[in-house]
């Protein structure tokens, strides 16, 4: 299965869609390249010359609308995140879309193999709009049998675009590596699996098959290397301090291994990232925090209706770790800059004539939005949507400050939704935070209420659980598009059909 | 606050919008007319003859997606709800939008008087499209301040258009009553307040002021028989059994006053609605049954998740009360039913050239998403989100096979979010329900965890609460339109941004 010939370079064909009103598929009808789509047959063909995605890994609707009632009042916007799609916000008469998409996976596993699953993982979903194909939850840009699918990254560059993959997540964390790699579990994230490189665990956290050391393609960080997007940014520098088990760096840690292979890295160092710049044919690697980078607020656990009653309404306050702070020399790491930063080395190496690039193709994810709804944290997930939001609005001033705007297709959508609601009261049998929006004075209620199981070690006995393991939730859930090809999005789409969006606009499909 | 002067007949002015990227407004800054509009600069100056707003109560995009995904499976797709909106869907080349609507309101009690509230009833959201004016919770068609506010049918009718008001609830619901009535308090059914006429609760349930008794406007149900609309079709048939208790028709029933306006009456009797038809100058008013009409589907109240495992997976099955059913002569009821014969009323109205009408405006409501919704009952909101479905395909069929399809702008969306969420297993503490797709077999669980208060005397002591008393949801939500003027609910807009909508499109503002 791990075979080159599945992964043929160049142009994909666009598999003819399903029909619009299609009932009843079973997930072998789904599984394969193109089968999910809702919109093949729809007619818009604007060119862009550069496409931006932005993720908000879990932000649904409600955590959309949770941050906008804190941060900006009930009847305020986000500069960036609701400007995209917005008629007229970015450009008079530009082509935007708003929509719905699903965001549901396939089973694979004893107790749902060839049936839909209503909720997806972040790496069945970002399979989806990496590689147009439905797949199960678990799945790095492979399909239902394990085979290898050509994702966006691979397919810009073949096609002679430059790419880039920016996350506040681990790097290889499943929505940046459904564009760097291909691994049938989401844990195999280095030769010696998810561990610092101080133990090997990869017989728990990898297929043997995939390993290097077996003749497989190896895990995601190496796979990472051999992809060689021309940015990525994010965290989870530990990995890298893992050791090649076989092939032509065995022996040396992923680390030395990027150095010899030409790329500039950073590693934990804010001042490093904030000096990189563009060098033909030298790629980017700066990863800036052991694993998923710090969070911009302060945590606010969700508690019981009598102890979140007894606590009041709660403002959130600005976390010291986060590496979007200022340090001594003045330099920082929030999402805004990691974004600019990305935009301006693909700029300029598409600017340099001698790079034979035509544009780019970038990702973008504030991955954390999900992390802190799993852990029941309001403030959390609104520290982290607003470090999405100004990471967009700063993305849209660079690209109009360049020229780049028109010719760029902006989209912002989530990977699926969360638990979080907006109630008017306490709930009195799910978690809930009260908090007082700073900008309006409103009292908003968010409550929690997914978690599967009752934990004996909660700190309040009498409730039995605590605020963590939140689940994802497999609402429909908003996507946005602002420049040349938005309007494919309005409508009921699918995930698998951002493939297409993406891959037509760059005239990839 | 009841003057005459207060609802000036005829054309309304267009309030200047807010800027889009406003923040911080209070609920004073937002109270006025049009002021919590996002999007009154747009562009969009299509004009449709008629407007049909199809309104599923409390059917936010999880509630969507729970019933899609039971119903047609997760890859399949409503042919009437999702087709609104759809590029290429109703005709080549229409006019379609797709976008998100907020729907918070404004405090008015000693709470919360001067803030923003979150999270919006019915009557509070209603108000919002029905009139342009955000509100109080509890508020119909009137402001903050009580003052009555002209709703659509009122400027409707004003403008020489034909206009109707259909529901699966009361008619004296919410969601109805803010296009009949003016009312402070939305209890306020009838002349005796919220009974069946055999006791007096208007003192509890009418403001004092507000009665014919007292020089008032009068109550719901009276002020539905001074506006006039050409055809009412509803629920709360038992309400017209009230008395007058002031004014010409003082002594007599709502529905002897009613027959002796000249309007064509139904009351509970199915084959008497399926026989109505247009007579110039009597407007129809049909209530089918006493209170609320039946489900479709039988109820599957949610349950703890040890209950809920026990019990297993479940399928829906058929209320045999509900009058979608054919009746021993071969008549029905169902929305669908209601909703082509209200088309067909005002359009045989419309294409009377002597009633001086020049198009129509209609709304039809789902109702009981809602209802269900709060009840914690999977298959009674699947059941009449299925019902609102086929409501909005038969309409759309009606309106192809009269030509009028091209020339009307249909709208869907909903007044608020609700509780209900799709997650992977059965949660530990909130109720839940799993449900198996007969479409595509999928397992869903559909979880409930919002009720703000335990229950002594629930079934299970152990969980300590039952399957009632859900609540709304604060999230932004779907909107959809087909036809001319439809692209104005592309991007982020507020439930007061559809009022201008519908009235531009219309050209009443
Ligand atoms: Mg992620
Ligand atoms: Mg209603
Ligand atoms: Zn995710
Ligand atoms: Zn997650
Ligand atoms: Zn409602
Ligand atoms: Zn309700």
């Amino acid at each position: 299965m791990w075979g080159a010939s599945a992964l043929a370079m160049g142009m994909i064909a666009t598999f003819p869609g399903m029909a619009f009103a299609q009932e009843g598929k079973t997930a072998d009808d789904l599984s394969s390249h193109g089968a999910a789509q809702r919109i093949a047959q729809t007619g818009v063909s604007s060119k862009a010359k550069n496409v931006i995605l932005f993720i908000g890994d879990g932000m649904g609707d409600s955590e959309i609308t949770v941050a906008r009632d804190y941060l900006k009042g009930a009847s305020g916007s986000f500069d960036g995140l609701d400007a995209i799609g917005q008629p007229d916000a970015l450009s008079a008469d530009g082509e935007t879309g708003t929509g719905q998409y699903t965001t549901y996976s396939l089973g694979s596993n004893s107790s749902n193999r060839g049936v839909v699953t209503p909720v997806t993982d972040s790496a069945a979903s970002g399979s989806g709009w990496a590689t147009g194909t439905k797949t199960y939850n678990n799945a790095v840009s492979v399909d239902v049998s394990q085979n290898p699918q050509m994702n966006l990254i691979e397919l810009a560059k073949a096609n002679g675009l430059a790419t880039g993959n920016v996350t506040t997540a681990e790097i290889q964390d499943a929505t940046p590596a459904v564009l760097e790699s291909h691994s049938t579990q989401r844990s195999c994230y280095g030769p010696q699996g998810k561990t610092d490189g101080t133990m090997n665990n990869a017989a728990k956290n990898c297929d043997a098959a995939q390993l290097k050391e077996n003749g497989g393609i190896g895990s995601i960080s190496e796979q990472l290397l051999d992809t060689r997007a021309d940015v990525t940014i994010g965290g989870g520098s530990k990995y890298f301090k893992q050791t090649a088990q076989a092939g032509e760096y065995a022996g040396k840690t992923l680390w030395e291994q990027a150095a010899a292979r030409g790329f500039q890295t950073a590693s934990n160092d804010v001042d490093a990232f904030s000096n990189l710049s563009y060098k033909k044919g030298k790629p980017v690697l700066a990863l800036l925090s052991d694993g998923n980078m710090p969070t911009q607020y302060n945590m606010t656990p969700a508690l019981s209706q009598k102890a979140t009653e007894a606590r009041g309404a709660v403002t959130c306050s600005t976390n010291s770790a986060w590496l979007g702070n200022k340090n001594s020399s003045g330099n920082s790491a929030s999402l805004a800059d990691m974004a600019t930063k990305a935009v301006d080395l693909l700029s300029a190496q598409v600017s340099d004539k001698s790079s034979n690039t035509s544009g780019f193709f970038l990702q973008i994810e504030g991955a954390s939005i999900d992390k802190q709804d799993h852990a029941a944290n309001a403030c959390g997930q609104i520290g982290e949507t607003d470090d999405l939001d100004k990471a967009i609005s700063a993305t849209v001033a660079s690209l109009k400050a360049s020229g780049q705007l028109d010719d760029t297709l902006i989209i912002v959508t989530a990977d699926h939704a969360h638990t979080s609601q907006i109630v008017s009261d306490a709930p009195a049998y799910a978690l809930s935070t009260i908090l007082k929006s700073p900008v309006d004075g409103s009292t908003i209620v968010v409550s929690y209420g997914t978690a599967t199981s009752t934990d004996a070690g909660a700190d309040d006995s009498s409730v039995g659980y605590t605020a963590g393991g939140m689940e994802h939730t497999g609402t429909q859930l908003r996507i946005a598009a602002s420049g040349p090809g938005a309007r494919r999005v309005t409508g009921l789409t699918d995930q698998t059909d951002n493939f297409y969006t993406i891959a037509k606009a760059l005239g990839l499909a």
